[in-house]
Parts: C-alpha cells; sequence; structure tokens
C-alpha cells in the first residue's frame, strides 16, 4: 500500500518513519524542515531502536505528491481548517484517512467537509517529539489502536494493522466511539489540569483535594461515554486510569508542552466538542465545562 | 452600650473607629500595633472624612478587657480557632457577638463552641486595607448589613443599628440566611477566581468563556440558596451582581490579596462550609467545588 504522512512530527514522523524502514511506501508531506529532510533523511532516536532513512520521498506540497491507499493525518487538530486544501490531491477512488489526533468530533468534522470519505480514527500513546530539524525523539509507549469511523473496506484495515505490526509497532482495532471516549478519560482531566494548575500529573495526585476533582472529571467523562451508548466503560476505567498515572513518570501532557512553548491549544477538540456532543444528548459535565472556560481564559491572556 | 474590637485591622479599625469616633466607649484588642497605638492613637483615613483618635482604649488581651455589651468579631474567619480564648473574658450575661466576617457556617460553628452565645452576622460591604501600624485607609462604600443569628435582644439589635447609623455608617437589617447568601453570591465566584486565574474582576468579564463561568458559579450560589429556603434570591440577582461587577472599578478581593501577599486563603468558609451545607442538604454546586480543589492544591503549592 502507498503512504500518505500529513505532518511530519513527533508523531507523523515515527509512525511515518517505522513503516517506510519496515520496507513500505511512504510519501511525506513536510513544512519547516523540507529542505532539511531532503538533503539529509529522517532520523529516529527511538528507545525501541533508533534508524536513520536516507532517502525520503519528501513534499513541501501535496499536490506533488500521488494519489495513496492511506493518508495518515499528524497534524495538531488545531490546523484541520488545512485539510480542505491538503487532502484533495491523495484522494483516490479508495483512499483511506487515518485521523491520528487527539479528541473527539475530528472525524465527525472532517467528513462534513469529504461527505462519503473513509475515516479511521487513530488513538496514539506514544511518548515522543521533534527535537531538530528531521529528527524525531521517540522516548517510551508507542502502541496505536485504531477506530473504523467509516472504512467501507475491512481488507484495507486489516492491511493497516499487518503493516503497522510488521513496521514493529503494536496496533489494534477498538469501537470507534470507545477508542475515542476511552482515550478522553485521561486526556480531558490531565491535559488541562496540568496547564490550570501549572502543574505535573504526579503533583495533581499527591493533593487530596486535586486527586479527588481528577477522578471526579474521569467520572463525568465515563458518565458521558456511557450516557452515549459506549457501555464498555464504567468507573472502575477511572479507578485504573489514577493507579496507572500514580506509577507513571510524572508527565507533561500535550497540551502543556503547547501552553509553556506559547503554541495554540487543542481546546476545541479536547474540550468543546466532546462537551458539546455529550450535552447535546443530554449529558454535562460541569468541571469539564469549568476547566474548558479557565483554558479558554489562559489561552487569550498568555 | 460598651463595645469591644476583636481584630482592630482594616475592618475593625474603621467600624470601631468610627464608632469611638462618634462618642461611643470602644475596648480595642490590637496584636502587632499595641505600642504603637496606644502611644499615637489610630489613624483612619477615609473617603468620607479622615479623623484621628487621640486616646484609643487599646488592650493586648482580652482578660484586661471588661464585659462588653457588643464584641465586634473583625478576625480574618482563619483565626476563628482563637476565640475560645479570646472571647469569655467579654460575655457578660447579655452580650451579643457580631461576626463581621465572610463566608457561611461561621456562625454554627461559634455557636457550638458556645452553646446558647447571641450571635449576629455582620456583612460588611467595603474596600479598606491596614496600611501601616495604626492606620486605616478606607477607599469606597463602607455600608454594613446585620443579620440576627440568634440575638435574643430585639432592643439591642435596634441599639446596635442606631450606634452604627449615628457613627455616620450606613446599616441595615437582613434576614440572617438572605444576607449570608447573598454576599456569597457575588464572593464564591470572584474570590477564588481571581485567584485561580491570577486576574481582576474585569479581566475575568471581559473573556466570554469566564463571563459565562462566573454567571453559571452564581446561579449554583443562588440554587444552594433557594434549596436552603432563601427564596429571596434568583437568576435575576446574579444578572445585577454581573452587570454591577462591570462598572465596578477592577477590583482584587480579599482572598486575591491574601493569596498574593502569601498570607492564608479563607477557603473554609467561603467554599468548603457552604459546599458541605449545601450537599448535606442535597444541592451540587460542582463547579463551585472544583474551584474549591483548586484553591487547595494553590495554597498548598504557593
Amino acid at each position: 500500500m502507498k503512504y500518505a504522512i500529513i505532518g511530519t512530527g513527533a508523531i507523523g514522523g515515527f509512525y511515518g518513519g517505522r513503516l517506510a524502514h519496515s520496507g513500505q511506501e511512504v510519501h511525506f508531506l513536510l513544512h519547516n524542515d523540507y529542505d532539511y529532510v531532503r538533503e539529509h533523511g529522517l532520523q529516529v532516536d527511538s528507545c525501541d531502536g533508533s534508524f536513520h532513512l536516507d532517502n525520503v520521498n519528501a513534499y513541501c506540497r501535496t499536490a506533488d505528491m500521488p494519489e495513496v491507499d492511506v493518508v495518515l493525518v499528524c497534524l495538531k487538530s488545531i490546523n484541520n481548517h488545512l485539510l480542505p486544501t491538503l487532502l484533495p490531491p491523495l484522494l483516490g477512488r479508495d483512499t483511506t484517512v487515518v485521523l491520528i489526533q487527539n479528541g473527539i468530533g475530528v472525524e465527525a468534522d472532517v467528513e462534513a467537509l469529504f461527505p462519503g470519505i473513509q475515516l479511521v480514527a487513530g488513538l496514539a500513546f506514544i511518548c515522543s517529539g521533534k527535537t531538530e530539524p528531521g529528527r524525531v525523539s521517540h522516548q517510551c509507549y508507542g502502541h496505536i489502536n485504531f477506530g473504523d469511523y467509516s472504512c467501507r473496506n475491512a481488507q484495507r484495515l486489516q492491511a493497516l494493522l499487518d503493516d503497522f505490526n510488521g513496521a514493529g509497532i503494536k496496533a489494534g482495532l477498538v469501537e470507534y466511539h470507545e477508542a475515542r471516549w476511552r482515550k478522553a478519560v485521561w486526556n480531558m482531566p490531565f491535559n488541562g489540569m496540568t496547564v490550570a494548575l501549572n502543574a505535573r500529573t504526579d503533583q495533581l495526585l499527591e493533593n487530596p483535594a486535586t486527586r479527588q476533582l481528577i477522578y471526579d472529571q474521569m467520572l463525568e467523562v465515563v458518565g458521558a461515554a456511557r450516557h452515549l451508548g459506549v457501555t464498555a466503560l464504567d468507573s472502575s476505567f477511572a479507578d485504573q486510569m489514577i493507579s496507572t498515572t500514580d506509577s507513571m513518570t510524572p508527565y507533561s501532557p500535550s497540551m502543556k508542552l503547547d501552553y509553556d512553548f506559547h503554541r495554540p491549544m487543542e481546546i476545541h477538540y479536547l474540550y468543546t466538542r466532546p462537551l458539546q456532543i455529550a450535552r447535546e444528548a443530554g449529558f454535562a459535565m460541569p468541571k469539564l465545562e469549568m476547566l474548558e472556560a479557565e483554558l479558554k481564559f489562559l489561552e487569550k491572556n498568555l
């Protein structure tokens, strides 16, 4: 299968790099790093084994790229307004678009822009960063779950899983809504609270008041998910997420890094859209609503 | 009537000073400023007319003070654990104790310490500060509402109102629960939110997200009050508080000043107790609960 990577950063550089390294045909869209990567290739420093790609199919605009079987969208969701320009040249008659992005509601919004598009959600569990031009540093984890949103091609999904697993990336298939909401149980409390209180995950869990607050916020997400029919989630998953985080190395989620480096935060898909989707279905998440408001204030007054 | 002032700071210095200046017999408990005030008297700089008290009945412990008719407790509520030591020498057979303090639950807790005590709530609407030893600066407002909690002496209450009004302080009588909850409608959102987001009242109201959040929090307080039987309050009072604050000079509430000057915050009576009282009656205030947790975290990690 032919792959296109939209956004060759911490996520796209890692997954696309791994696929290319395993022998797949991968075409990379680059922006700032285009000249550098074209000349020097792509370096992936990884806890699972580092490697270098000498010859990278590098592009600075999708108009020059071929139609592909699979597009991996690895942009921050705040850049999704670029998709109407970026995607069309890559889409053939049977192209699958995988949104490896945070949050809830991205698929519905992309589908509204491209009616009939074949979408898959990609939920990445990974710590990685782009440390310098053409260089990705992968610190830990790395597995990815896919959730089928509107892919009409079962063989394609299986081939995707096979290619990822063949590239040494643990990949699984999870029911779409469950996949997105399951990840939100951790993401919604911790991304925002580390920003709102300028704190690490371990500090939030050490203080009894914020430990309870994080747990309450997790229960709001579980409640919304169940209200929307994701019955595989219940409060025991919140307990599990708390104890998993207790044993994690103190961690700055992506939103905290964005805030600290004065980059725009993914408030829309991490908070605004899921809150709206739950509210429209008749379920309120008051503490996460408050967190959304605080983040909007902090972003404006940064 | 004989008055005792417990806590001769921004509040006690102003109200006690005014009463003394109008000719009432007032005995002042001082702490750090005792020596200074004994020697130099008390200066009140006020937008309503400044004055100096040359001879102040100053004490550094209540054991040396006489029994009085009225005690005005003007301590920060975080110091109420001192009351079992401070109050007894001042209490005669028919002494009224006025708690000029922020929050909800102070009267119930003091009554538990002194069963049968005659308590009155004092709700001060005032901007004043202690700028240096023996010097109070009163910038604006100044009126006070009293709410009868357990005073069995109607004449005493009237005499209190007369003495305050006679000293040039606008004083009124409001039903106890309504008085405390009415003030909480402004206090609970703004005191905490100015700390949580390190912002002024005007900044919080300029941003649409936090303007809505403040309003939602006000509705939580109104909802709790109504649930507890205070039917005089409804959502129109929240609207009124928002528009009043729109026209106020940007303002740092007392909790923000406490936080900025690294003093302990009145979280207990401004948040913990009212939340608990509402919860026990079956009413939840989730956004103010979240604010309480954030404040507890910030106080510990200051």
